[in-house]
């Protein structure tokens, strides 16, 4: 993923490996990756609020101290983004990501506050391959985002489309002779 | 909301009216509201991307037109993070709420293109007053984000929790006559 090393910015990368993770073929269900922490400051989170979620409790310090958390916290959506940074930088494929269609159980179960750490986990849960589109497969990932006192602040269930490795074999559903119409009809009885 | 003008950004919210909700208790469920439109720009989609997802086909024009979309699309997370700041604009109470657990169903069924106009409308679903905790609701929300073609773009399921308003009643479930601990028990035939 050199591409990302241009933009310059300041993550901490350095106790993450690469874990050449590069096609479909790649993700095991089962296996789990350390993905990096993040540090994130008063300014972040109430820049990002302000342009996004300007409720009291992300964008006004004064607020926020008499608010229902009793401080300043991150929007929810900033420590998703914040996470999904994590993931790009070191599980997910630059060449061979294909896009999500979306993510289920999104939960924020714990504040995010101004100088929390947050430590991303990644772990492969599902892996087929398509049936209608031979290039590519479906992963579907257990997100979680710890802080720095074991906390967790976000869990996520996201799903991906990959492409598979130039030459991987077709998968069986795909077989020219798996073609007739008789998925929908169980044990006809011929 | 007041503070909102405050910020003096350019989002369009001439069209949308204020609908008056300023607690639990205005939340019905099957209400429907029309949370006004945004339209995004390619140096806003770049400039999210850049940040928290630096995927080729959200950062890179040239590499994004030879890519799955064929052409730059947005990061789901920056279409969430515009939807919201909608609902904050004309759904969410200023002076009530008290933040999300999290998302449900989360998709991204269609992709958001530079210069797309998204409508977003939100729909109450469900709303409880907490059994635990008087002074405040449980909301749930259907949100949808339709782009200028009539095509969603992104739907979710919100939770959020409300303040009910002052001078509201408690709730029949914690009047102090049902505190007997048998709700567990259907019909025990006494």
């Amino acid at each position: 993923m050199i591409w990302v090393r241009f933009l310059g910015l300041n993550w901490d990368t350095s106790v993450v490996t690469d874990y050449g993770l590069k096609y479909f073929d790649d993700y095991v269900p089962g296996a789990s990756y350390d993905c990096g922490s993040v540090t994130v400051s008063q300014a972040e989170i109430i820049s990002f609020a302000t342009q996004f979620d300007p409720q009291p409790f992300h964008v006004d310090p004064e607020a926020a101290a008499a608010g229902p958390f009793g401080g300043l916290i991150a929007s929810g959506w900033h420590t998703s983004a914040l996470v999904m940074r994590e993931l790009v930088d070191h599980y997910l494929p630059a060449g061979a990501s294909l896009g999500s269609p979306g993510i289920d159980e999104l939960r924020w179960p714990h504040p995010v506050r101004p100088g929390d750490t947050l430590r991303v986990r990644a772990t492969v849960t599902e892996a087929r391959r398509s049936a209608s589109k031979p290039d590519r497969g479906i992963m579907k990932t257990a997100i979680e985002a710890v802080n720095q006192d074991g906390q967790t602040v976000m869990s996520a269930k996201a799903t991906n489309f990959l492409l598979v490795r130039p030459d991987s074999d077709a998968p069986d559903s795909d077989a020219p002779d798996s073609g007739a119409p008789d998925s929908g009809a169980p044990d006809s009885g011929a």
